[in-house]
């Protein structure tokens, strides 16, 4: 049983570590965090709780946070993490972060996210917390750097074809849409229920700050550079993302031999589920639980890739609990299924 | 042809203003502000009016749109229009104020809304803009109020049963239903998409501020003081209110003999359906138009009414425009069938 | 580990009842069946199911799945279950009976449900099964009424009430909002996404046949004639249900002390939770929990109680695994929190 | 003045055309029919038009109805337009089909809907109605294909890019996003509010009936045999399409030169808007409108396209009344603007 922290406890990935570590047997939330107007029971802020957690919810002290656990999950704005990691770091606790704040290159981090990276010592040690790609690197790691729900939909997606080197590399396109809870929790007019309901658009195209977190994993799985087309929309649901992946064949494949691939790939891997052949996955299969579904099509030389997660499940909250889970040699399942 | 300004043409009701006001044959939008960053075409704003309207929006200056108008919509918060309406009637120009600044007299508004009241010069000018009961007074004025969107459904629900004296008046309970519109468009957690998409709460129960609006007209209707709980609940849609009415009856009546006595009180009026014994009103029917849907059933000595609107057509801009065309002689329904 | 059963595994209620057996650790499911075309694992029907459960739905054939299983939930439509109840009795099976079929007297079950009773010889065994009323009677039951969505929400909202003797029993009104699966899973125009979203309506106003549930067991709670005026409300979201309740008192009382009778009533029912003063509950709080979140106001002599509650867990097989786990001695938790 | 009927006058894009015709000011509906158990007022059947408008809808009996007009709209399930098409050819009626049934070479439609076309003597006159491609057959049509929704929106963000050549036309995708009407208003558990909401989903990947639709009138733009990967998405929303578009440049362009094309390619339509650089439709400013709204980025060398439309206006009804316009010689916009 290892005690557990929660930072950013009130926003919608923190809320989402705690109500999936309620049920997690070998865990014990001993500390939670956030910036409040008054320390109070979290079951008094989220009702949802009442009669299943107490503890109360402190404001932020990362000094004392760290002598109370031995692992912590940071639920931050990107730029607020870096400054609490040293810290953590310093007094020998693991850290799951699921900000940006760990995933880039200092100087691409600048570029895409506005800042100069404070924390230049600790990002070597960081481990991109994707566990179909990286088990190895996770068992071992001290500070993982949680990846973002548009990168874990999109390079499951393509991971299996880049790793055969059968598709080419030069025109990537994926096109994802997110349910809202996407953009995190907070008083923003334009995630207003009013503005978003029976309305749908196209945002940030090809401009969006997941793009390089995309590429850098793709690139490495590939062994060279690769450059993906990336289009986010914004749908009318509270959670979901689907990504649906064009990719150029560079050998003939049929669908069937496609199915393989991905099957192979993922095999042991329990939180991706490759659908049959003329089948595809959808949102509804995946919402609240911690798997992605991928579907996949060819159509003469272009292979249509359908892939879905739920965005706060295994595209934050629960991929971050899963990698808790292999850092500490637990089931890789545990509270999770 | 006459020229109009709408102050607020960025809210929700001065949007919705405009809207309609492009397709009236007897209108003339001449001047838009609203608190903005910069001046631009309200096409820019909104781009859903490209080639239909394409004057600029203002920053506010009550004094010289005053100059440039007949007649002025104000879509503004409470407390902001008692500050402009001496303006524009030291001017001359004809007002019509979606907000509640004009609908109470003093020392009720100071109560449900906190402010003393700024302009208590102007409050006995100010008719309450229900065209159903006070049209007359509609006519001649100068300073129209335009009624709330939960009083307008409860109110036109209600009136016919206590003009005939038919009800008891200390025991009538309206339980209504909202979209999320009637908040108004601003940056607000509470209104958040993936806080009200699957998610339905009552607030304010029994202490909302339309609460005194309602017992004020009802006892004018009724002759005497009349009491109501009002219960309003926030539901996952954009646009409209249905509000279910309980009645104690004080005579025996069939649903049938109510729906008579329904169907003549608003005889003659347009925009008040009356639905046949059997059949309920629904939000669908009303939405995006200047209609109040009423649907009756009595059972035992209680009468059961349901009253649908589209909030912000009959319940704001269409009421207020439905008050213009009263006002200037126009036909009732121009620019609202 | 006992056996258990599912019939008609593919309406919501099924699905809901293996969603939350899988969790369960002193159950294992041994039998699905449903009526399909084809038998097929249950996991290609709910591809959400891929990965957690694979045993095949078969088409019906209740005597032999009596002979695998130790106890069956029926999650069937009305009418159907009471031609397969006297198979189960028979075989000596646990019943736990998720249709309307035992709930009601045979004359009165004739009136509301439009047929005559099949079964009158099991009816006198049936136990309804509302845990926080009826616990001790559960324990012994061998054939449950699984209680309506409806009913659940309205009658543990005025139970406390009713025993205490503080309300007046001919004035009780129930407003109710119900998401859409309380309708079931069926083809069928009315439900369909386009004219259920962005609309809203109050349908079988008093005609429900969900009120003599609700006033058959109000008046036992009461120890006499209860009657309700009972109006439900479509709402555009998928779970959930909200009673808006409003009672009479025939004695002073404020606030605190309703919520003190409240608290003490349900004092050791581990799914009802009362707000304090001055708080109110939300669907979002409960949905996807088998809890009963219950917020109160007095104002002058009325009481308005809002309860809530999933439709689909506390409301069907949260509840119908709530009755499984009294009837076998487990913990009443066990499974559901 | 004309007179004018609407057949299937129950379904979706038959109530719109109604809504539209209500308010256009040349026109005047004599004939209503569908598919119904017993004739009665459109405005019993749908409440929305009580004061509105207040003919019978009768049973299907084209004959009888050809003699009370002169133009009908279609909007009748494939297969059964081309039942009743000859009937009104050979009265001489100008004819609107909103059906797939005249927009295919008959080898084609029976490959993609899977029956023998039966009309072939009237396909040759029949013209597709985009009316930005086509005005000026249609001012000369007696019977007018009326496209799909899905075409309208991909084919109106592509054609000028094909018309300039500037583009290769073997990589083109177009990735749509439609709301729920755009299926039908039909009793179908797919499309079941609780099986729609809170889900997402690609279906008919690349095997939508549309995409033959869409290639063959792109072919006939670009001047030689043009291929599209298209996939259609359901989103829970009920009006609305966007389609997102990916091009591969064959020569250098920006988005500033693209958006030119864009802009000089349109000119004088008043129903296609081009955004400005920089910016991106979305559907709220298109819905219950005839607008499409594009927007237009270039990145290295591919060309993203966002397509937006209202699948019952723009894609059906609105566009069939567009076209009406033009066959009669009214204004392009009247009672659309």
């Amino acid at each position: 049983m290892i005690k557990v922290g929660v930072v950013g406890a009130t926003g919608y990935a923190g809320e989402e570590v705690i109500k999936i570590l309620i049920k997690h047997k070998l865990v014990k939330i001993t500390e939670l965090s956030a910036v409040i107007d008054k320390e109070e029971p979290i079951s008094s802020i989220f009702p949802a709780f009442k009669g299943k957690i107490d503890i109360v919810c402190k404001k932020p002290n990362p000094e004392a946070m760290a002598r109370g656990v031995d692992l912590v999950f940071l639920g931050l704005p990107h730029k607020v993490s870096m400054e609490l990691v040293p810290i953590f770091m310093k007094a020998g606790k693991l850290i799951i972060d699921l900000s940006a704040d760990y995933r880039l290159a200092p100087e691409v981090y600048k570029v895409w996210y506005g800042a100069e990276h404070k924390d230049k010592a600790n990002l070597p040690a960081a481990v991109y917390g994707l566990p179909e790609l990286y088990s190895d690197a996770i068992k071992k790691a001290k500070l993982i750097a949680n990846p973002g729900c548009y990168p874990t939909s999109v390079i499951l997606g393509i991971a299996p074809m880049l790793k055969g080197k059968v598709i080419f590399t030069d025109t990537i396109i994926a096109d994802s849409k997110s349910g809202v809870t996407g953009a995190g929790r907070k008083p923003d007019l334009a995630l207003a229920f009013s503005e978003v309901n029976e309305n749908l658009k196209a945002y940030k195209v090809n401009e969006h700050q997941h793009k390089p977190e995309i590429t850098k994993i793709l690139s490495e799985v590939a062994g060279k550079a690769v450059d993906v087309v990336f289009t986010p929309h914004l749908i009318p649901m509270n959670r979901g993302i689907l990504s649906t992946i064009y990719l150029k064949l560079n050998k003939k494949l049929d669908t069937k031999a496609v199915v393989d691939i991905y099957k192979n790939f993922y095999k042991g891997k329990p939180f991706v589920r490759i659908a049959d052949e003329g089948k595809l996955p959808q949102i509804r299969d995946v919402v609240f639980t911690n798997y992605c579904d991928i579907g996949l099509k060819v159509t003469g030389d272009t292979l249509i890739v359908v892939s879905c997660i739920d965005n706060l499940t295994k595209g934050a909250a629960g991929q971050a609990v899963q990698n808790m889970n292999i850092m500490c040699g637990f089931d890789e399942t545990e509270g999770l299924i």
